[in-house]
Formats: C-alpha cells, sequence, structure tokens
C-alpha cells in the first residue's frame, strides 16, 4: 500500500498518463528491486565511502558473449523503475514501460536491461529505492553522513554502475540510455568506457552548460534557506527536516521541466475559495497544483541528497577539458532524442552538442520526441520512437 | 555620490553595455526627477489608497493638438529613467537612452514623451525613484501599510498614469512602449483607452499565460520563505529587512532574464579560492556573480513591493474574458518587438500572441531585437531597431 502511495505521488509529480500502457506487444513482467553492495568506494575527488549499495533491476537474459546487455539511466528525481511491474504482476509499471520489455523497441527477450539507482539518489524515504548518500548512517560514527558525506560527480555514478555490470558479469554495453540526468550517465559512459559502449542515447539533454549550472543552483537555493537545513545536520530524533525548503526546490523542478501548453491546462484562474485579486496571499489554481505536487514529493524526497544531486549535475564531464574532448573518446554510435520547448535543456543546445558530435567525427542521429509536457516529453512520451529506437539497435 | 551608486549597481545588474551611447545625433539632455500627487485613488479591486504619489520624468514640449505625447512605461526591477541624463549633464542616461532623445528614433525635438514610476515599485531605497506601496506610511496609521496595502493590478498601474497624463494635458498617445512589464502596461494602455493610443509597442513580452503566472510564484517564493519576511511586517527599527530571500527573488529574475550564450562568458569554472567538485557549499563563478549581483541588487529594493508587483503582473488582462477581448478593443497600431531565445516571455508566445492580433484583425508588424542577452536584449541592445521604430511612428 505505502509502494503503491509512493508511485501514484511520483506519477502525479510527472503528470505521467492516468492510463498506463500496460497491454503492450506483450504484458509487462514482474521485475524484483535487487540491491548491490559495491563495497568500500573511493570517489573520484578523492573521498570514502565504506559501505557503498545501490538498488538495481534487471529484465531478460545476458547472453555467452555477454555482449546483449543494455544500461538504462535515471533522472534527477527517477530511480531505477524504468520498466517492468514492481513487486508483481498487479504492481505499478516503470517509466519507460512503452519502450522496454517483452516485444518492445527495448526488447528484454533479446536483450538483457539493468536500471540501478544513482548514488545520492533523491527518494531516501521510499522503501523501493536503494542509495548511498547523506541520509545513509556512517559507520564510523553511527549516524547519518549529513554533509561529512563526500561530493560525488557523475562520473561515480558511473563507476558504481560499472561495479555493478562487472558484478553482473557484463562484457559490453549494446546501448546506454537515460532522459535528463539519465544523458548525462549515458554520456559519461560513452567518454569512460569507450570500448564497452557500442550505442548511446542521450534524452531531452545536452551537456551540462554554464546556463544549467547556474539554474541547478537555484533549484537547491531553497533547501538551503530552510532553517530547518542546520547544515544538513536535520536527521536527529526530533529535528524536523527542510520540507518546506525541498518543496519549493521540487516546485521549481516541477515547473521547469514542463511547458506553456501544459501550464494552459490549469489556466490563470484562481484556487477554490481565493480571491488574489484582493488578497494579497491568495492563491492561483496553477499555484495550488505546483503547491501540492511538491509538497506531496517533498515527503518522500531527502534534502541532502537533493544537493548532493545538484552538485553531481554540475561536476558533469569535469574530468575533460571540454565536452568536445569528452565526446571525442566516444566509440559509440549516437541517437539524440531532443524535444521542441524543452526548458531545462533547451532544444537549439541539443543542436550545438550534436555539431558537436559531428564535428569530432561521431555517427550521430536524431530523433525529437513530441507532447505538450516540454521537458517531460522525453520521460512519458516515448512510445512512438519504439521503431526509430528498433532501428538504431539493428544499426 | 549615492545616485551614482545606485545607477552603476542597477547597470551591473542589467549588464548594460559598459560604454553607454553618449553621443547620439546629437548629445542627450539632462532631465529632473519629478513627483504627481495624485491625490486619493480607488484600486480596480476595491482598495483605497489615501496619498497617491508617483515620480516621472518629461522630455520635448506637447503641441497645441496634445496628441504628440509618447509615454514610456518600464519593466520589473525598473523605473521612469528611461532616457535622458538623470539630475544634470554629467548625470547617468537611461535604459532606452539608444532610441529616446534629440534627433534618436523616438525624438524628443518631435515628441513630448513621459516616463513615470509605477505603483509598487521595487526601488524604494532609491532616491531617484517615487512610488506608492506597501512601503508608503498609511497617514491612517503613521507605519508603513505592509501587507494592509491593497492589491493593485497591472490595469491600476495605467490609471494612475491616465491621471498623469490628464495632469499633463495630454490628449492623445502617439505611442505607448515598454520592454518587459513595460509591455504589459502598453497593452493594457491599448484595451483601456483605446482611442486614446494610436501606437503600441511591446518590447520581449506576450500576455501573461499560466506558465509565467507560476514562473512569477517561483520568482516570489524565497521572499515568503524568508524568516525576517513576517508576513511582511519588517519595517520596524531594529528588524531586519528579508535581503536573503528578496536576494534569492532576484537572483532567478536575472538569471532568467538572461541566457546560455551569457553564461558562457562565465564558464563552468570555480569560484576563486573555492573547489566545489570537494566541498559541497564551495561556488562556482557564476554562481558567486548571481549572489553578489543580487545581493547589491537587493539593498535598493523592497520585498514586499516585489509581491504586490509579481501580483500586478498575475493580473494582466484580468478585467477581460481573454486576451484575443482585450486585443479586440484596440484601434492601435502594433509594433510587437520579440527576442530570439527569451527565457522569460519565449518568443513562440509573442509568436502566438501576433497571431491573435492578426486574427481581430489589428495592424501589426514584428521587429525582432537581437544580442546575447536573452529576454535583456529588449532593455539593452534597442539601438539597432531604430529606423524600424521611426518608420512605425511615421505609419
Amino acid at each position: 500500500m505505502k509502494l503503491r502511495l509512493t508511485v501514484l505521488a511520483l506519477a502525479a509529480a510527472l503528470l505521467l498518463p492516468a492510463v498506463f500502457p500496460g497491454q503492450g506487444p506483450r504484458a509487462q513482467e514482474p521485475v524484483q528491486k535487487q540491491v548491490f553492495e559495491a563495497g568500500s568506494y573511493r570517489t573520484r575527488g578523492g573521498g570514502t565511502i565504506a559501505n557503498t549499495r545501490v538498488g538495481y533491476q534487471t529484465a531478460g537474459r545476458l547472453n555467452e558473449a555477454r555482449d546483449n546487455a543494455i544500461l538504462i539511466t535515471h533522472f534527477f528525481s527517477g530511480n531505477s523503475h524504468a520498466f517492468g511491474r514492481l513487486g508483481g504482476p498487479q504492481g505499478p509499471v516503470g517509466y519507460w514501460d512503452a519502450i522496454i520489455g517483452p516485444g518492445r523497441a527495448i526488447d528484454t527477450d533479446r536483450y538483457f536491461v539493468i536500471s540501478s539507482d544513482t548514488l545520492v539518489n533523491l527518494n531516501v524515504p521510499d522503501p523501493n529505492t536503494v542509495t548511498t548518500g547523506p541520509a545513509t548512517l556512517d559507520s564510523a560514527t553511527g549516524r547519518p553522513y549529513g554533509l561529512t558525506f563526500p561530493v560525488v560527480s557523475m562520473r561515480d555514478f558511473v563507476e558504481v554502475q560499472k561495479r555493478l555490470l562487472d558484478h553482473l558479469g557484463v562484457r559490453r554495453l549494446a546501448l546506454v540510455a537515460g532522459g535528463s540526468m539519465g544523458a548525462l550517465q549515458a554520456m559519461e559512459w560513452a567518454a569512460a568506457y569507450p570500448e564497452m559502449v557500442a550505442r548511446v542515447m542521450p534524452v531531452i539533454a545536452h551537456d551540462i552548460d554554464p546556463w544549467n549550472l547556474a539554474w541547478l543552483d537555484v533549484w537547491e537555493a531553497p533547501i538551503r534557506m530552510d532553517p530547518n537545513w542546520r547544515q544538513g545536520d536535520y536527521y536527529a530524533q526530533g529535528r524536523q527536516p527542510p520540507l518546506a525548503g525541498l518543496a519549493e526546490a521540487l516546485r521549481i523542478v516541477t515547473l521547469q521541466s514542463r511547458d506553456r501548453q501544459w501550464a494552459r491546462g490549469l489556466g490563470m484562474r484562481p484556487a477554490e475559495g481565493n480571491d488574489p485579486a484582493r488578497n494579497l496571499l491568495d492563491r492561483f489554481a496553477i499555484e495550488k497544483w505546483l503547491d501540492d505536487a511538491a509538497t506531496a514529493r517533498a515527503r518522500t524526497s531527502d534534502a541532502n541528497s537533493f544537493l548532493y544531486l545538484v552538485r553531481a549535475n554540475q561536476l558533469f564531464f569535469n574530468e575533460y577539458d571540454s565536452p568536445e574532448a569528452a565526446f571525442r573518446r566516444s566509440q559509440a554510435r549516437w541517437l539524440v532524442v531532443p524535444t521542441a520547448n524543452d526548458r531545462v535543456f533547451p532544444i537549439e543546445g541539443v543542436r550545438e552538442m550534436v555539431e558537436t558530435l559531428r564535428r569530432v567525427g561521431r555517427p550521430v542521429a536524431v530523433a525529437e520526441v513530441a507532447g505538450p509536457l516540454g521537458h517531460l516529453n522525453g520521460v512519458a512520451n516515448m512510445g512512438p520512437l519504439s521503431d526509430r529506437i528498433r532501428a538504431f539497435l539493428a544499426e
């Protein structure tokens, strides 16, 4: 029950279609959340995480050549649940259910598909997320790390995933694909382990530029402003977590991940019983909607983890002289999937990235994802790209 | 000296060109700030403001027919200083200096040009801004209004300007022009007093839609979160104003009013002496730039006025059934000036507005303003549109 509520809250926050596409080519199969114990991990920045654990799920089977694996990397507020019915035949389906499953574009009858929770995952209070981050107990002190947790980068996410793939016996990836922050991980993979990655599909993202970096800081600022944040030291019993700041941070993300067309559905009308033309603190309906969605989402999220996630995004490609230098390392084929009216990663930035990829000689194709949601089209509306993805995997 | 510092802070926050175009067709003339006592004003929402005062400035002379007047309406964080050297021949020039002045596109040799401070103007601590809003002393109590000040709408801004124009003897406006929130006022003018407005030039704006309305709420949220805000009751001696919340609000506005190309100038590098790859609270250079610009700007701004300004923007066209109904009332010629990569009023929204204007039969032309600044191109880069504006005024 708790699971279902959590997933419904997530779906509400993402405005996923109310009806999930449960009848694909074949019914979706159940998946089970598993835990990978990665052991002691030394971060790229030189910190140490004593006991590193992340959750993951798989579907399909690894072939004898161990080269039919596909890695799905999740977005900022997501977790490993990209495909399959979680927990049983009646469980909720994953966010990319439309393109991953038996007989679907990313066919679990042919591929061994893996998706893992990242380090410093946002969904700490969600029982279906397993992560290691500032809310994790530090075995040295018996208390949560808080801000003593080392800074991690997008590359650190990849390194922990690499350990997971080694553990699973994967030798080569037919594809790494993800939306938004998932795309960032996919791009880091292509640069970090070029010999291992045959194809990359970054969806609704380009390389993080200074503009994105500054917006990420705008996202997190309300958390730092919340008096309950206490420099990250809010886990002790009797203390309140900075839910107001976290909700405000999530409100900004929620709005920027959508678009004008979506907003029109809520219109310019006042919230019920409110009169904003006369009372300064009264609310409009769209404000109330964002308040409610973000407040619900804050309850299944952790504020410090939000800050660490922001920093990991800001440290995208931080080990390379330039995005071009990173792209030059890649040996993969690229299918880049932008969406028009993306307010997080503007489509002209994606076009610039494609030009850079072409300039350094990477094989790259572009397929747009459409819809009224803006950035979130890349999470909620991928179904129509199925044939294009199938063709990409056959190249 | 205080004046110069204030104006420099404003210029820094706006990233105006370091060299002002002081040598136009003819040297810019000094302007003096004046005060208009509008008396008791009943707001459109039914509230009362006992003593309404706003600052204004003029250049040129009203002709005998009293129909050569042009009204310039200011942007969100601006004031009446759109043109002229304020205070004397060495004073700073206005933000639209490139297009307003003797011999310029909006020629003060031919036109009587007026610009006024709005109600609830943001720049309360600036000695060159005269406004009436929540920081004004309520004569009934002898204390600042705070949140007892009535909510005002964009239409209220227009009504106070109407009184000023009546006071100055203006019968007809050859043009109402403004950028961003100034464009909103210009559009309200065209709908409220259609017989009075011959031409409208809304720059870098479309009618406020639900998407804008929600972003305005994101802008103001940090003020409401600041414990020093105290529900608007922070004016009493010994109390601190909510400067942190106000600075964060201004930081969001500052970033959204710019663009990716501008951000590249600051790059992905850490702020001096900072190591964000290792220390979670360390800063990047672009974050530090935004922090500094916004903190400086907060000192010349008032937090409650920010909230009232946001609401006035949200109440744009609130007396009409739809933007179309408002546009239908207009009898003016329109020159609509958008800019590509505008992150506040996306250019596709401006295109939709132009379609609506055409559908209802308004004569409308479009001229794009260019530059690397995004939204702010419409404030800082108007010079190249001079000939187009001249032609528009000759139509």
